[in-house]
């Protein structure tokens, strides 16, 4: 399985930034081709460090399928959207990697 | 489900970092009570901002099976080994929160 990963720093407008995200973003997300699963997290508790304010993780089966995803048309929007996003939020970062289970 | 993340920047000494990781931090983790699931990631890819060198993800069912097993005496001896690993890989991020799934 493949996460990308994107944090949030606390915005200068939250309200701005939460109606954005529902209102624009979401949507956009959704229409991410072989996209198996999409959380957000909120009230993030930091243990070490700063916590960020918004935690995204969206997940597809292969690096290929999330590759090919990001760099459709509906990819490259929901990308371009995320600037604007940085705008109320600034120095997002976003990661993509394979999760690697360890045996429990 | 509950995730606690963490989020280690490139190690100083990679080599020594991995080892302690492997040798140390991994069966301390794996005694956590209730953990359902422990993923490891490396190669994480950048696509904004900068990259983390590791992303570990541990999952519970609850926030209080996560916050049983953090306080717990193998969660302290867990917790205190992240500053082990720090002297390597310095502002490291530990954040604690819950999983909203978007419906698709």
């Amino acid at each position: 399985m493949v996460r990308l990963l994107v944090l949030y720093s606390q915005p200068s407008d939250a309200d701005a930034f939460e109606r954005h995200y529902h209102d624009v973003h979401i949507p956009l997300v959704k229409q991410l081709a072989g996209l198996k699963r999409y959380t957000i997290s909120r009230n993030v508790t930091a243990m070490r460090g700063d916590a960020y304010y918004l935690v995204a993780a969206l997940e597809w089966d292969t690096l290929d399928a999330a590759k090919h995803a990001l760099q459709s048309t509906e990819g490259l929007a929901t990308r371009q959207d995320v600037a604007n996003l940085e705008v109320f939020s600034p120095g997002v970062r976003t990661m993509l990697y394979e999760l690697e289970d360890v045996q429990l």
